[in-house]
């Protein structure tokens, strides 16, 4: 699979713009570790990126039971900006192996196709009722 | 803060597009636990979808090493796949929290602005220095 | 519940005695967040040691990954160091709620018993089973 | 390494067993996965368990902050729980890989030496304020 099967398109906006950025802050592209938090995790490689994921997954876990706990502006604020950085740092991740936000987009767009959102899910689902774990 | 910030804009598409198939499947809307994946999750609560967050972030990295194992377009295709699977999730939360894609798109255009997408990242790094944690 | 379930016994040995190190380290009994990681993760509170327990659990699977990899000393070890940090994160938060490894250690026993140690594994599973998920 | 650096001693009892236990599941020693969870844990491989640690380390999480919201005896025996079922998982992939609690023991051990189980932490805290991530 390539990025190719669905090009950025105008209405994927933000997502793309964000993902060329990273994107040229790969050290093979000039991108300088020394000052740029992107260069510095492309150029130390998966594990650093792939960390963050599992860090910043982490943290959104933590903050949606602060909402639980305590809904305020505050709390919801922390939350969203939580989903950023995860979303963000998957972007690290999609730029490393060469692929965008628009692979991902498409993949859910496919789900959403004649069965609906919740085909993947389900079938996952059934799976797992079938294995019994 | 609400989801009021910044209103849905075409240019979000697909992402709020699904974030509103998500939210019809509550339970309080009407969505149906015994068809419907998503309606359970909602209708089991957080910890039902923050579990699976926590699942799917581990699902990407295992992915991701089996990119750099073999970069195949299987292991590519199962790497779009794990984040579209996580993306789902998060938002899935979103929904229950009121809140929505473009609140996390809002967050991500912000970092972009003046000091570009590191500031955040950069700030959390700087502070995590001074602490030495 | 309280850690007097179950008193330390001469045979937990080491993970008794390095509780007991780090509840000495404890800001309220002394500890100091200058000189010590463990004094700084505890005054931090919650957030910052549960954050590194999902960052350890991430670091497990890619050290894992890596010995799938490549079976070598050296992967081996990796992975023997980060369930090191991972178990001991835990007890710095069992630490911080009052519970000690002995705690876990009995909960271990106790599904050991008539049924094994599969009990409660099975248990849930069967559960996951009934409900589909 | 191999887990011939330190055989198991007296002192390790419980979580010595238990590994024994869990190894006797292996599919390869006659381990059945139609009526054993960890025989089947086993047989599907590394992801089956490693996505149980990413998972359990989640529940962890979420348990723990339920403990902070309120402090019960029922919710703190759910984190014993929870803490429980994580130590168990990785003890399944120390088995997987030929590894055994003892050989984690013995590292923690070698961290509380003479410079103290901070050792290890804090080499880690400070390589991270080097590097400023």
């Amino acid at each position: 699979m390539t990025s190719d099967n669905r090009r950025p398109q105008p209405s994927d906006g933000l997502l793309e713009r964000l993902a060329s950025i990273i994107e040229s802050r790969a050290p093979a592209r000039g991108g300088d570790p020394q000052t740029s938090y992107v260069a510095r995790l492309l150029q130390r490689g998966p594990d650093a990126f792939l960390k963050k994921i599992g860090e910043e997954a982490t943290e959104i876990v933590m903050a949606a039971k602060d909402v639980d706990r305590a809904d305020t502006d505050d709390s919801r604020r922390k939350l969203v900006g939580e989903v950023a950085d995860l979303w963000f740092h998957t972007m690290v991740a999609l730029a490393h192996y060469g692929l965008r936000p628009a692979d991902v987009l498409a993949e859910l767009e496919r789900r959403e196709g004649t069965s609906g959102i919740e085909e993947k899910a389900l079938r996952k689902s059934a799976a797992r009722e079938r294995t019994g774990d």
